[in-house]
């Protein structure tokens, strides 16, 4: 299959490449990026010489599945033409993942380029949503921080072993932050230090709430969601703490334990989830797919507490992409992502 | 003032150290250090050549203060002499820092050595504490995580705006693990990773229970509290999530400049608390004494935010030692505490 | 194909696992590890859960191919019946790299375990040893340091160009210290740091001078090494030095192209070397097999500066380990070894 | 005495505010920053904001002092009226370091704003130059790399104890690169990875041939140069070679402890030079005005090795820069200079 990728010379698209380099039935055929058309790859990113593309201003072939890395709002634009073809398009922006525009234009600041083309979408979170992406040409790619924060909270959820009272303390690497400069990705800056941010809202927050939503209908989340820049450039830890409704747990004395089968059983066909048996860390997941779950539960409080990590480059875009490529497309879901973590 | 550091060859001893050396009232006379007595203080860390010390087995003059970085258990046996001498004393463990022994044991898995003498202990937290300090000749200098917390929530707590809900979800570099061997120290391990630890409970939770209990009848704390392990070295930021008393803060359209004003209200007077105008960054306070706290309100949830930053080991350790030092015996309490932060 | 692995649970091992689980012709089948016999591997790196390996006192299987992750002398020791056996083996250790016995002793305080057994060994640098070890059925790896040094300087040695004059100073990630506990490996006292070591002289030397002096005669290499400490986890940049016999490189005024040219020659058959264009990064090799060479002239000294980088764990050990395999079963030298860089 | 600062809003401005702020002789009175006048220093730098100073376009008082922390060419020509009017100035860019004009044009890339000035200026090492200094009324502070180099070498080199033949391979943390924006500094691109930069020649090398030269006639330098960036925030270590007379070391079975004592002899006055007793690392010298310099012979080729380490924002920058100011006001030289190090 012929593979076109928009805005490759980010985080994402070069992500994106290296790991369709070695997916046996994607080929990178055509590629584009901001402001860098004319040059090859390989002056930009020696370690992708290999893949011997060129950039240009406009993907140039007939391609069977557009990828975009583009921001959002650019994204949507030039989506547009591929979308109204029917082609299949995977998107990493924001443009396609909240249903209500109103939402979407609140945290994001300007008009939806394409609202007609929103119902088309499906959210590409394939352990809750494998289905609709499917029967989708138009994949939103969901963001990083969602990735980790809806799968750490969904068994929970499903099962209405929650209550409303929700928080999700987020902490991420750099790498997240994109490739652009900035004083909040300099080195001397950000280098031993640990910051929040978006403390009065993170864009990513109404995704959470949507997909969690969905669920059940017996919560009405009242979601905290503050972010922290970590100095490491991948992985995102996500410490999410909700009130438990302890009277459907049963007995109480081992609450942990059977919150934990509860996430072993809802998980227990995916490839890409582990409900670890110990507290995981970032760099487990280090250049792989997966999100790694720790649930228990603070029996002082009764609240529930959710640790999850992932490759915030991988699970959280451009391997979860791939996840949703490989659906699209009806090869095993694991196809091209069966790396083990590059650790330590 | 002549000055006995018990254990000085750990990462709060050294601390201690470097503060005093420019302290123009104290003046480090004797030393101890675990299974290195007999060597030069410079041989083992170089930065301290400067003070030309020797490690002894035991304090070997009569000093007019005594610090104490040694372990907990370990601590109060060795300072049982001085403590019962009357003499003055600082103690980093946490041996006297819990009103009760049962939570003492239960937390620290040792019975406690001097029972008998935890009546006579001062909590070392200036800004809540100050007079009982003054009058006072044993201190329990307070844990690094407990002083970012406790400072965090005080304000409101004192104020009777929060609730019972309290979520504190604290990160950390690692010095505050100490210079002992561990995986938990190894490079390799934790370089680019996070992590949660002491996921069913850290020792320092009880401390920060007890002394924000203190500040109102008005509210019974039920406090989560989870630590993370950051990839830096010295640094803790507090991440401190409460339930709002909504009502008590008047016109809710402008809640956040009213906690705002509360916050600067109570530590109008202090010299090491800032009230900061953005969150801050622990790089920020990084070699400082100071503690820098944002208060927030999440308008959508109506919960209190409060960001904390410290450098653990000054204002979490050494240099709140100092402080207190400087209280015990009546000077400026900022003696040998002005320098700025080490930036970047 | 079977594999075993002696030692498995240090950092060498570990990676050769990752590697080994994506190759299509070997299974690891049997492994053992120092003081953790009987545990399950996922127990202690629950990022190789994957593997479902337990380990064991002794390799308990027939297997085709024994690879070696124990230090030097205990690896020689364990490996000798499987030796004696003209069993395959590849040994990550020191053990069977020096053909001067006397230097070995010299270097590592030890009496060989296997002196006559040295002579059976082939030195595991596939690109200046290849037909050797194809014959051979004992390899012994190379050390991370030789590897890139050697490669950095074998195409000036084989063609004359450089005098016996060669200062060679490598600085290296953490993970080459192994997991081992030692305050060279504790977090606080590395980060944000830079140290010199083994400043008398560091054993991987003598490997590095005795394989570039078979490539000539005309050399009779002086050289300085030392080594360097940085705080990253994975890579080595070599930066290597040497005087230029610069009426080899005919007219001056080009003399960098000309160089350029000879280590392009040299290297033109090699799927694991490139030389590269711009002055290279060692987290352009993170995760891959690749060595990437950068040589130029210092033209107002008419000094020859080459750059090499390599991952130390993967081309510095394991990769070129499985690189070795596959030399000896005939498999394409890259099978299993394609990944590109984890980039950022 | 009333001090202004030209472009405090760099690192090397921010780190000269640090220091002053405890000085007690100096008070930092006016000061300026590109593209922020009219600011307050706390707005940008929070950790600063006990200065409570405005950024002004141009300083706005009589001072005693001004410090320009701008870049070259820039800064000449800020400097040019107090230069005139004979105030004491101290300049932290290169434009006063080089007595050759077109040493600096070919190596800056710009003609020299005040080439008409240039014999006025004395080089702000005080370690060589101390007498030039105090007599100057225009220091040029020394370049981070100089400094660190030059104080490695001068006491073999004033003994003629080396031959021409010299390489400096020094590495740097990313504090030096400044505060600029650019992929050089950016977090994801930099961290976990190492690198060579200007490896076609960097600035710095023409100072430190110009400075070592002065202190002989034998040698005429042959220097090789190479910088390399390193992820840590503040520190260099260089790593000095350089071929022995070895003739003159007398009995060459000692040479290593000869020439330690040639250099603890040479730097017996010295408050900021330390020959250290084992290799020194980066760490040791963070936030001092250290040089720790350790000197050792490579017997086995008969070359000098020289490590020596600095803070390059103190003792590279802005610690030497007070050190200057202390001379030209007849202050006792380690005055505000006397922290120990922020260790770990």
């Amino acid at each position: 299959m012929k593979v076109g990728i928009l805005n490759i010379t980010g985080y994402g698209g070069i992500e994106l490449a290296r790991i369709l380099n070695r997916h046996p039935q994607f080929k990178i055929t055509s590629v584009t990026g901001r402001s860098a058309a004319g040059e090859q790859l390989a002056d930009i990113f020696p370690h992708l010489s290999e893949l011997s593309l060129t950039i240009k201003d406009e993907l140039d072939e007939k391609v069977d599945l557009v990828f975009s890395a583009l921001p959002h709002a650019a994204s949507a634009e030039k989506l547009k033409p591929y979308i109204e073809n029917g082609q299949r398009v995977i998107d990493f922006s924001a443009d396609f993942r909240l249903n209500d525009i109103a939402d979407y234009e609140a945290w994001y600041g300007n008009n939806h380029p394409l609202p007609g083309h929103l119902s088309l979408a499906s959210y590409g979170l394939p352990e809750l949503n494998r289905e609709s992406i499917r029967n989708s040409t138009l994949v939103a790619n969901p963001g990083c921080y969602p990735t980790a924060s809806i799968l750490a909270l969904a068994p929970a959820m499903a099962n209405s072993l929650i209550t409303d009272d929700v928080i999700i303390d987020a902490k991420s690497g750099v790498s997240g932050a994109g490739r652009g400069l900035s004083l909040n990705t300099h080195f001397s800056e950000l280098n031993e230090s640990i910051k929040a941010y978006s403390v009065s809202g993170h864009r990513h927050m109404p995704e959470v709430v949507q997909e969690l939503s969905k669920l059940t209908h017996d919560v009405n989340m009242k979601l905290t969601f503050l972010t922290h820049l970590i100095p490491i450039t991948r992985g995102i830890l996500v410490s999410a703490y909700a009130g438990l409704n302890i009277s459907k747990l049963g007995n109480k004395s081992n609450a942990s334990e059977v919150i934990r089968d509860v996430y072993q059983e809802y998980y227990k066909h995916e490839k890409f989830v582990t409900v670890a048996d110990q507290p995981p860390t970032t760099k487990q997941a280090q250049g792989t797919n997966q999100c790694l779950i720790y649930p228990t539960i603070d029996t002082r409080t009764n609240r529930l507490i959710v640790i999850s990590c992932i490759d915030n480059l991988v699970k959280g875009a451009a391997g979860q992409a791939v996840q949703n490529a490989n659906i699209l497309f009806g090869f095993p879901e694991d196809t091209g992502l069966q790396d083990l973590a590059l650790y330590p």
